[in-house]
């Protein structure tokens, strides 16, 4: 770069100016290299021609530095500069510039939270630190223990290619969420599900390495404690070869600091150990259709009993016919209509696809013996609910499609097919909105019904899946909008604001959120005056005193910025351009 | 109290006089009522006849202010005070209380944290904060959900009788640890383990209500989202019902900060969610012997493969002979003499006893057509170990004893018999030496020589057990000594103090400690000099600026304590008397 200023980004981060900024970009650059410094002009990054391009190429190759679902003006949530360290000292010394430079950064992995703000910031302008572009390898795979070390930027496909090239895919099985594009530890972090009895992530993960915002590094659990072989020719402490129980056993002693890094802002995870499942020795995806709209609370109740009695054995899901349908064609193929569909219209659709109102994609895990008496149970169970259909994949009784691509997931093999619900509409994107739910057909029921009248209100079709957790629900609702449609936008977001408050009044919160609607939601987590948020300002004015670290992720700020004055409202929208 | 002077402590707070103590017990007398508070004198408390009595009745009847097991004299970790709020608003107010006077507060519950130091205080005059004595309430089971919310002082005795009182113990099944007096919430914030699939206890928990050290009160996961019904009548917040979700989804939304208020000293936790294990349709316990002292390694590798695979559903444990032999008698009952037992003796105390030098404790869950399928596996697998032999209870071909408590234990029926253990030698007492190893042959056979050679050196008999959790094993070595005798306390403590440096240097660390030891220990968790130590340090000073919450626990002092002023060596166990 020599003396040449740097381009001008965008947006500025906040309190910054030019020269300030360009003296940034000089010294990041010359702790990373030219080649991992990008800086986001008016056209590059995310251009035009990329937002209007097919939602699976933008999920595969996002833009960086936006969201590429974007609820707000594209270059609302959007960092000035991209820099991707290539290994852990340089995101320390990152940290270090950024608290000397007093500038924000946002981590992120493989940039694919889609739905919640995919690699865009919370505060616009900050520094997008993307530590999946170059730290991205699978560090270990234990076969013996069923385990594995990963960098930020390893994704689910990256992993299951990895254990494939490495013939031992047939021992171990990764737990997939239903894309395979993301990262395995971003989405672990931010909490994310899959479906096989793997699915709670963070309850699989084990071990982490941590830069801390002021540059310091971590490692928690077992790998405080240094391996013997450790004191070796490692030039850096990230080096050093792990405790041979850093991956075995999360606890290690004292406090148990895991979960405060993860939906946070307290630290960049640079390494995480996860647990492999071994193969269970047979696998048996299933398809169970239910006909009428009303049948959800029965169906819930059964999931309940038989997902307590572990004959439910992973995190099965009951989706929505729309989400199914979407998965199989666009809005238009089935009805040219701007107005939700009609009950009338989805009976025609389950007919046309085969499928139920509601579809139940769940497995069966272990030897025939163990397997053969778990589907007679569910048989016997979900049997009592009058229309109820059952399918294997074989069979080929039902559609192709859905329960292909689930018999893959529940496998725990990565997909991008799932992908193509958000091409409902045209230029679709989509925001979820994910309240936890009792699993109990009343819940069910009563927060299906609150949801879908306010979805139908807005002028969108509903649809939606239950992710059955050990003893909760994600209820996830999937609001698909033409991005490039101001008003739908507009209208999307004040339908999710809308549903955020209804569900507050049940006493239903969400759990994880996009980034324009973080602050809300932390605000109805309110129980005894705030106090739990508050603690996490105080956990975070104690690790990140100057502020820098993903200022407002999840509603946490850093005491050095007005909450007040940086809280989004509709009318957000479009404004604070600079 | 009126104007009447206290009674004089044995030991009063650090840097505290006479009479400021005086006015402390004053105010604290105002919040929890003078028969809640009981200044430790030289005769109450602990007195010198309970002391010698048997190690049942004190463990049911702790004294709870000082060690019942203590390895230093009796008299050096011991509260000046014990005080034991009746609510909440009393916790948060002693809390308050402890901060104006800078008197530090040491929680426990039932106080029966036994071998790792009782209800003692790691700083000896510390307030014994008593939160099990009068808060003992199973405030919810739910059945429908399989969960239940616990205050501190409910034992697993009271819980399991609780299930039974209200026709329960069928439907839902508690995880017990060896003992059942211990307090369901202290075990799980220790990070205990129990034995059925349900063992790893804080894996297990959901929800928590935390006193934090400045008295602030915060619900956390889902416990932060007000309930709707909750806008009611309570006059305090804690006693407003919680949200429908926070003993059923832990995470809630942002950081997770239950983790944190584990092994720690960060806040009084007051409330906790647990769940409960539906009856898994069917049981049957086992017990496999194994002759031979060497057949451990071969045992191990079997448990990990088995493990791996669900086809050992629980936490089972492999015990040695020793340790089941105390269970059933005294050292004396089997030989008289005052030296480690002999590999010939050991063969013999074997055969009397119809048991093997490893002695390993499963169970089957499960309905019979599960139970058959796995324990076909299960005697495959393990029958390939020469001379191995196998039992289940009924048939009555083992000594009554030991198979049948692990029975009671393995279903969740709490029992004390165990205990029986601690009488091998006079007066006995123990310390726990627990570390975490891996689920190998190698490692168990290491770690096996190197312990049990330290033991015999320093003239004990070795036993000990290993406990597999999902990844790795807890080896509990059980270090039994005569408390009443001075120089086998000695003996013990630095053959304690040697094993911990001895196994950092392989590489493995403690999950849990005495006391005494808790600094030594956090010294071995040093990886990247002692970064993970120093973060727990900063924390522990942003929650508690005035370090009055249990200052050294495990390790973690607040900045306003000289460290290494209060670093105990194996010559401070009996000084430090003021």
């Amino acid at each position: 770069m020599g003396s040449m200023p740097s381009p001008q980004p965008l947006v500025l981060p906040p309190g910054t100016d030019a020269a300030h900024f360009d003296a940034y970009i000089k010294r990041a650059t010359t702790i990373v290299g030219a080649e991992n410094v990008t800086v986001i002009t008016g056209d590059s990054g995310s251009n035009n021609n990329e937002h209007s391009s097919l939602s699976k190429s933008s999920y595969l190759d996002p833009a960086k530095a936006h969201d590429m679902f974007h609820v707000f003006d594209k270059d609302y949530f959007v960092a000035s500069v991209v820099v991707a360290p290539r290994k852990v000292a340089e995101v320390q010394a990152v940290m270090r510039l950024c608290n000397e430079f007093a500038i924000p950064v946002w981590p992120f992995s493989a940039g694919r939270n889609v739905g919640y703000g995919g690699a865009a910031p919370r505060v616009p302008g900050s520094v997008g630190l993307d530590v999946g572009r170059n730290m991205n390898r699978v560090l270990d795979v234990d076969v013996r223990n069923a385990c594995c070390l990963v960098e930020p930027g390893v994704t689910y496909t990256d992993l299951y290619n990895h254990l494939v090239e490495n013939g031992l895919d047939d021992k171990l099985w990764v737990d997939v969420p239903d894309l395979g594009g993301g990262s395995v530890l971003g989405n672990c972090i931010e909490r994310g599900v899959g479906y096989t009895p793997y699915g709670d992530h963070f309850m699989m993960h084990c071990g982490m390495e941590v830069v801390l915002p002021n540059g310091e590094l971590i490692r928690t659990g077992m790998g405080a404690m240094p391996n013997p072989t450790s004191s070796s020719s490692a030039a850096t402490p990230d080096e050093e070869p792990g405790n041979r129980c850093w991956q075995l056993f999360n606890y290690g002693f004292g406090p148990y600091h895991d979960g405060i890094f993860s939906q946070s802002n307290y630290g960049v995870v640079v390494k995480m150990g996860m647990w492999l499942m071994p193969n269970p020795g047979g696998y048996q995806p299933y398809l169970i259709t239910f006909e009428r709209d009303d049948d959800l609370p029965q169906i819930v109740e059964i999931i309940r009993e038989l997902r307590l009695a572990m004959v439910l054995q992973n995190v099965p899901s009951i989706r929505h016919i729309l989400l199914d349908a979407a998965v199989l064609g666009t809005k238009k193929s089935y009805k040219d209509v701007d107005r939700p569909l009609t009950e009338e219209e989805l009976v025609e659709i389950q007919h046309q696809l085969g499928l139920g109102r509601w579809n139940f994609y769940g497995a069966l895990y272990g030897p025939a013996v163990v397997r053969d008496a778990l589907w007679q149970a569910v048989k016997a169970s979900f049997g009592r609910i009058a229309g109820a259909r059952f399918f294997w994949p074989e069979e080929g009784k039902t559609s192709p499609g859905v329960l292909d691509i689930r018999a893959k997931t529940l496998r725990g093999v990565p997909t991008v097919d799932e992908l193509a619900w958000v091409d409902w509409l045209p230029n679709g994107a989509h925001l979820f909105f994910s309240p936890i739910a009792e699993i109990t057909g009343e819940a069910a029921g009563l927060q299906y019904a609150v949801t879908r009248r306010r979805v139908l209100d807005a002028g969108f079709d509903f649809f939606g899946t239950f992710t059955i957790g050990m003893r909760e629900m994600h209820h996830i609702v999937c609001l698909v909008f033409d991005r490039e449609d101001p008003a739908q936008r507009e209208r999307a977001l004040r339908l999710i604001r809308t549903l955020i408050d209804d569900c507050a009044k049940y006493g239903w919160g969400e759990y994880r959120t996009h980034l324009a609607l973080m602050d809300q939601i932390a605000d109805t987590y309110s129980w005894n005056d705030h106090a739990l948020l508050k603690l996490s300002e105080r956990l975070k004015d104690a690790v990140d005193p100057n502020g820098i670290l993903a200022p407002g992720k999840n509603g946490v700020w850093p005491s050095n910025y007005n909450k007040a004055e940086w809280k989004l409202t509709a009318e957000s929208s479009v404004k604070r351009k600079s």
